[in-house]
């Protein structure tokens, strides 16, 4: 099934007659808006059987006359895997990886990083880039949602708490700052338009993607390249860190980033997801 | 005043006559437990009065009679100042801040880090070291808690964004992992055991804090060493990020950081505030 935030913030199914069904009320009326995919998650296994059948009912809404939002605005948790493919390493650092006599880390050494939930933004939104004279980099990515609290989770038991996939852009500043900073500008987390649940992708560890600045293509891989898949991903970040139902794991860009400017569209398709495509905004005036 | 969650994530003030004053009536019934401190915080300006006026009366619970938790559970930013005072960037990287050949940089190129919201932990907690045969430190900081919206705030205006400010340690894996990894875990984020409200923080730029592992004391500083000050950090992430109502800064660690084990007690100190005490548990086994 393919999940939505939409409006002001209701729940979403698309469903088999091409409209968007309202799902608003399979979670509690008092749950905040902001927090209805997370409820929806930790309700999954009571309310599956009722949001599949409110996707063959159809009859929902046009998706053109509704507002798309990030389906998923305020995880507990966005932690996300810096240089999971090898050939991104060799593009960040030169020939084998090597940047100014040191060797760019790659996940085995640096594991992961947080972002700011702050900025996560969804199709309705744009890329802002907020400072002048600096380059700002697209990185092409796929999101694990976690479905059920994991903690010390064994890579062979991994993939039993992924809730669902979905396409999310790490928006990146180049520069000397901290890495997690760089990552977490406002808008700096594109996600969406969709959640993807589990059940409709048949293997993770074999997923096309590709993202395009207009017309151009800049990269294109598959997750089969990933260093660390999203098991592994799974049992290392819940070997320290709690991870919760709605979570966000970003799993890595592959090579091909490149600098994004005001007036670009950024457009990142995923195979089986809707394609989430993103204008580019300079906003340091 | 003084603002603590306890039990059930119930609100509580420090009264006059010593004793805990239950207001979480101040926030409406569907306010999440955990989102508690957040909803008195943007009602602040409504209920300030009638929370002063229970201070007043008394009449509370004993302190010792309840079980005190992070008086702010779940911020939606937790951000945090590396390197923020130059006798610590000396410690870290030996004479001037050199180590391997480079210099440790200091806040003003690394601005700040992100650290997971999973990390936070009250004193009813513990400090839980999770790998074995790895080094752990305690950074000792004077934590900000946003009181409203902060976007591209001025430096001569952010004081006005502070609600309050409390004790925080910023626990650090040593290692080359990505800086927010290594900060990130489980109870990592030691704070409390109350918020002080900015009214009785006489001069945010003149706050004592010392910090003791059992008998010894390991850092011992003030605010006013701060390379960014407490403005100075909000107009730098309020530039890039926005920081909502309950969000929390981390201000950096002075010079005196060291490793802490199992079975230590680390005792925070800031003038005016409650202690933070906690004590220390390996869990890798």
């Amino acid at each position: 099934m393919k999940l939505y935030m939409f409006d002001d913030s209701r729940l979403g199914v698309a469903a088999e007659d091409g409209t968007l069904v309202d799902i608003t009320a399979t979670v509690p009326a008092d749950v905040p808006a902001l927090d209805r995919m997370t409820a929806l998650i930790e309700a999954w296994d009571d309310v599956r059987d009722q949001v599949a059948a409110a996707a063959s009912a159809g009859g929902g809404a046009a998706f053109e006359d509704v507002t798309l939002r990030a389906p998923q605005p305020r995880p507990h948790n966005l932690v996300a895997a810096p240089v999971n493919y090898h050939a991104h390493q060799g593009e960040m650092g030169g020939e084998n990886g090597v940047y100014k006599g040191m060797v760019i880390p790659t996940i085995e050494e640096a594991k992961g990083f947080f972002k700011s939930i702050s900025s996560i933004v969804g199709p309705d939104g744009r890329i802002e880039l907020p400072l002048a004279g600096r380059r700002f980099d697209h990185e092409a990515e796929v999101a694990v949602i976690i479905g059920r609290t994991a903690r010390r989770v064994a890579e062979e038991d991994a993939l039993s708490y992924v809730f669902g996939y979905a396409p999310v852009m790490d928006i990146t500043l180049r520069g000397p700052e901290d890495r997690s900073f760089r990552k977490s500008m406002d808008t700096f987390t594109p996600l969406g338009p969709c959640i993807v649940t589990a059940d409709e992708v048949a293997d993770p560890t074999d997923i096309d993607f590709r993202l395009t600045v207009g017309e151009e293509e800049r990269q294109a891989s598959n997750t089969s390249y990933l260093i660390y898949g999203v098991a592994r991903l799974i049992a290392e970040y819940s070997a320290v860190t709690t991870l919760h139902p709605g979570d966000v794991i970003a799993t890595g860009t592959p090579e091909g980033v490149g600098p994004i400017t005001d007036g670009d569209v950024v457009t990142l398709e995923i195979a089986g997801m809707d394609p989430l495509v993103m204008n580019v905004v300079d906003v340091s005036a």
